[in-house]
């Protein structure tokens, strides 16, 4: 199985287009020691030539052009793509715009839980793939669901669950009694397998906290992305940028007693790499002390063009 | 008056991320002649501090980064950004997709007919650019209108005009005789002015015809960026990549006896230059025969990036 980290920044990217803060201020001015990232998504393929994408981000036309794996074959028709499927985890516009991109006709199957594929449906921009063409697929939590595009089997499964999370911000209603608006399956995280090796790994973008069913989930496992969006719970709030911390965004924190770094320590997860990556997280730069902090922990910070062979 | 071209292709952009058509295939390759290209948009200012985006593609936030007249002062706030307003001229997700990545409660205006705006409204993924902070601006056609956003005004004037053209694909219905649901103000013309030097062009990236009320309007123009779709009316069935015409598709052809070279011949415009290029174009190969037929009519074909001061 190859997995290629397409997009390894958080809603916004890196740098984010409004943002003056000390990170994305820094990388539009080519400071040594950080790198420019697009947002949100994975590639999969247990083939090579067949792709899932897991997460459509809004950058996915520029991830497209920077992969050849994923560029049309010069020995297929007119209109051919390598892509077959895409997987959605939620709502969240650095998930899902990346659809709008992929229209023209082609043929290919979007998943995702009921409750995002309405949100898709409630949209008609997302009409561009139209459903004749492009089945939106719901998917059962806590089931391996067999990857197919376009007649194609792609030869991976993927296992949907429930994470501790958020609904998409622009879904969101007021009410902070009412979570915003959550329910079970607004947020999900995902366990593909590969069907011929039996080999898989978790991929877990958005996360509010490791709790125990999920710990139970993920102990052992080969491999894991996970939600790296902020290093502290306050850092946005510290540095000026937002009045929200972490737990409010939906996002367990890299550090601290009750951060992703100390909740796996105890879980014996072979490879730990963090993807959805905040502008204002400090692990951008690679001379910081939060990102000695991830070395010695283990942990990999993830970047756009990763490639992890399975 | 300072005009970026910040898109210069048609919806997909080039190249697409489908096709496997002549040009696209060849872009693709690095074969010289060919320039890539992202979607449909302009950058305009009288100041050259604050700007108005016409259109914003889906490649906006590609564009932002490779555009520093764009980029967030780094003397101003930790959020900020020199885009006070965006003007749109239909609703072709090649027009408003780019509008999500205008997120992060920036303040800015978003201004359109009221026949685009209610498909913005519609379309609960554009509230995050939440209407307190983004107003949604609808104008009247036939009349200037200042252009103003986050309390700033841009020193330049719209006037939107309607012009032959179609709906947006994904708003089509069914029934020929009814035009695929078109009515006047789906697709607009614009004409820019700086309120201090008078100055003024045209912006017309969607036009079915050049019909007598239209031609009358453009006559002895200083400058016009015009729809360059397609090169000859047949060209997508001819290389097998459609069932649709450029007319059908509700664009001009640029050759033919009633293409855009014909019709703006007489018209006396000191500058024409073609935007909104389909990846069909053969002008996109800049050793073309279609190419040496457009340059020899003294219009240029537009690219990523080139600037205009009027």
């Amino acid at each position: 199985m190859i997995i290629k980290i397409l997009g390894s920044a958080a809603g916004g990217g890196f740098p984010q287009w409004n943002c003056n803060g000390l990170h994305s201020a820094n990388v539009r001015a080519g400071k040594p020691g950080y790198r420019a990232r697009t947002q949100s998504s994975l590639a999969i393929s247990a083939n090579g030539s067949d792709w899932a994408l897991l997460n459509a981000s809004p950058d996915l036309r520029q991830q497209i052009n920077d992969t050849p794996a994923l560029h049309p074959s010069v020995d297929g028709g007119l209109r051919n793509s390598p892509i077959k499927a895409v997987v959605v985890t939620n709502a969240d516009v650095d998930h899902i715009t990346g659809l709008i991109n992929l229209r023209e006709g082609q043929k290919f199957s979007i998943y995702g839980s009921d409750r995002v594929l309405a949100t898709l449906n409630a949209n008609s921009i997302f009409n561009v793939c139209a459903p004749e063409n492009v089945p939106r697929i719901a998917f059962a939590l806590d089931r391996p669901t067999q990857l197919t595009g376009a007649g194609v089997d792609l030869g991976l499964t993927v296992e949907a669950f429930a994470v501790p999370g958020k609904i998409a911000l622009f879904l969101e209603k007021g009410g902070e009694k009412e979570n915003y608006g959550s329910r079970d399956g607004d947020t999900i995280g995902l366990k593909i397998t590969d069907t011929a090796t039996s080999k898989s790994f978790f991929y877990i973008p958005g996360c509010a906290e490791v709790d125990p069913p999920l710990a139970e989930r993920i102990k052992g496992a080969e491999l894991i992305f996970l939600d790296g969006t902020l290093f502290t719970d306050d850092e946005m709030v510290v540095q000026g940028l937002s009045h929200k911390t972490a737990q409010r965004m939906g996002h367990i924190s890299i550090s601290g007693p009750n951060g992703s770094i100390a909740a796996l320590k105890p879980l014996s997860i072979a490879r730990r790499i963090y993807v959805h990556i905040n502008n204002s997280n400090p692990v951008l730069d690679e001379n910081s002390e939060a990102r000695r902090i991830v070395d010695s922990a283990g942990w990999e910070v993830g970047f756009d063009g990763m490639e992890v062979r399975l």
